[in-house]
């Protein structure tokens, strides 16, 4: 299972609040904490920095699951990259989009929506319910998962309704957040969780890496087609 | 009821089958047909031509809801416009798209994924079949929904699962077809309805015309928002 | 439109802190409440005591809207009613099932499940969020809508997936509920709003109210059939 | 694999065409189907004359799957075994529901509605297409799939909108049917699937016993509980 973990890579780089919980980067503690738990996954990974050469279309093709995380650089991450990642998206790879990747272009787009969320910042308590404790997602996973201090994000969330509302998370402050969903675009499934604030310990949270294992296995591609378009077809005569 | 009908309009404006089907062009078939059984409806009209200049930010404040036909021409309507048109109805404009505007950029845009068909052109018979006969759109339309002849659009659909699935069409040449769907982003809702080949006569069809009416009727806007972001906000309080 | 409001009658009608809060019954404190903002509502009732005599095959025919409230008392809801309900919601009436009438016979028929929740009963204060802003239920309703003190429900909900997920609770003391949800059951719809201890103020509050009302008018019949079954058919003659 | 197919065998215990085309009985036909590409599955057999013996609450919860086959003589059977059946799926065994056994006591007290359809008996050609391809039910079944007869069951299909609508059945004769499709119900999965006409060949058919293999290893328990009912709790003090 390649898995390739985009971090935009710029709050950790410098001093500060997120490179003392994430000195590596946050893509360096998702992965090292998914190594503890699953040797199955072999993993590469892009920053905003070198994002446009790392990320090309050959790349994507050889890739099962894409994770993202970004936040304030959204805009200057590359139209063609994006364009490149929605199409490996709807020909079947997988992807998982993290925390404030809600507003990135690449969700935005698969979404057809504006994505955007009510937020604050004031460390607050999270409890993720699990709606669905048979969902594959859902397995080894603590229910409810406490999330012991991560920025709010609430409703409304601006995000067509999910094919596959997995959790919902409680706020201390008093706000609810459909943070723990599954949505299908074409050939591929999107896999959207909410935790991890870049000064916050949520990626070294066990409950928080067993969710994004488990759906990196969820939204791995079981079938994959090279291209999707419109067919002229003969009667009887189907492409896929 | 304020209701801005696209139609690319190449196909009829030179000598052909499509003008002597549609002499003054489909926009004004369908508003005609509408005119008929709804007194409440006030039309205004766009073109490819004319495109740029009708369908302003202010144009489509001013616009209930939006009809879309498009076929060989997509890749001609400007990028600007589709951005508008996707922010309006993000903010609750409501949106029909008819036959092949499943291909537009303003539906792949709003969907997030190819909505490619399998396609053959045979002048089939085509029935569509009511799900739910309970759905507002379907009242008054005979169920099932007989189309004498047609463009046979097909399965696989390239679409997100539909929020609402209302019909189903039988092919007389073997397939079938979600083509009578909505969908829902952001405020805004869509209706995306299959008949409507420029040389063959579906516009005349009341059946067809009754769910066009009813859907433009569905898809009105109940609330409507000046801007859809996220917020920074103080714990309790909405912005919605 | 005329509305049949179940209510058990059970806690009202003996000294003590319900009888205190609703003197008159829940049912008159909710059509009270709906009559202050709805002329249109023409309201009969049944309680345990009478139900067998008022709910019949012919009151079930000329009902619009059937409003459920029950509590301690299902067990004893008489079968052959139970199975007249279910066959005219499946028939088109519409159907309000409020707070502890989520473990009600009709309920839980009608849904397949056991219905069961968490709760615990602490007066907690409740905050609906309302996850569409534009569905009609939620029109004229406060987001949030602060339930001052009710009795906690809590997920797992073990319900169906709500084919409309209108609401989600905040609670109090940590948990949430999907409590304001719509399911469709052949040509009926059911809203079921979990507002409606019967020590708590719920039923005078007005966004509550509201709610109730909008439902009310959500559910009510479109379309209605004297009889669902199979049918055998001749090709092409279909029967709905 | 633990699977358990129950199947009325009335039709094929007399001469006639069922016993003709299913001499040794459709359970029988469909398990030597399933062994010839599966041996992870266990199978034992209940049939309307033992089902009150077979079908216990031990024998269910040492069941992984149920497989039911049942036709004319839906009202023989026991009213207990069958909230025993219902029971168990909202405590997680996986059901499969084939053909005519869309009208059994079991699948209509899951769905709460009357699951009627349209139908006739030509022996029509039907065709079924794949929606998802990327589901696990689809994979390795051809799309579309063809039946080369069967009795057509046809729109509307007065179940409940599937949880999972996997594929859309074309006929010959004119029709459309959503009969192949995944219902949620509590902690279990049902999978319905419209093929297996007592006098047509269909278990012989290589893709619909491919379907159904798939279909019992989506429909196996993930989870499994002892029981599914309300709890009170303390607060932040789950169950599940």
């Amino acid at each position: 299972m390649k898995v390739l973990i985009y971090n935009e890579f710029v709050h950790e780089s410098h001093e500060g609040p997120a490179k003392d919980m994430y000195p590596r980067g946050m893509h360096m503690a998702i992965s090292e904490g998914l190594q503890k738990i699953d040797d199955s996954l072999e993993f590469s990974y892009a920053t905003l920095e070198d994002h446009k050469d790392v990320i090309t279309k050959e790349k994507l093709a050889d890739t099962d699951v894409l994770v993202w995380w970004g936040h304030m650089r959204h805009h200057l991450v590359d139209d063609d990259v994006v364009t490149l990642i929605c199409e490996a998206v709807n020909q079947g790879m997988g992807l998982v989009v993290l925390h404030s990747g809600h507003e990135s272009k690449v969700f935005r787009r698969l979404m057809g929506t504006r994505c955007g969320v009510e937020w604050y910042e004031r460390q607050d308590h999270g409890r993720i319910w699990i709606l669905d404790p048979t969902h594959p997602i859902a397995q080894g996973v603590p229910n409810p998962l406490e999330i012991e201090a991560e920025e709010t994000y609430a409703e409304p969330f601006t995000v067509p309704t999910p094919d596959e509302l997995i959790g919902v998370t409680w706020w201390q402050g008093g706000e609810i957040f459909r943070g723990m969903s599954v949505y299908h675009r074409g050939f591929g499934k999107i896999f959207y969780f909410h935790p991890g604030h870049e000064t916050l310990p949520s990626y070294y949270n066990p409950g928080v890496i067993r969710a994004i294992d488990n759906g990196i296995h969820y939204v791995a591609p079981r079938v994959r087609v090279d291209e999707v378009t419109s067919h002229h077809i003969e009667p009887h005569e189907p492409k896929y």
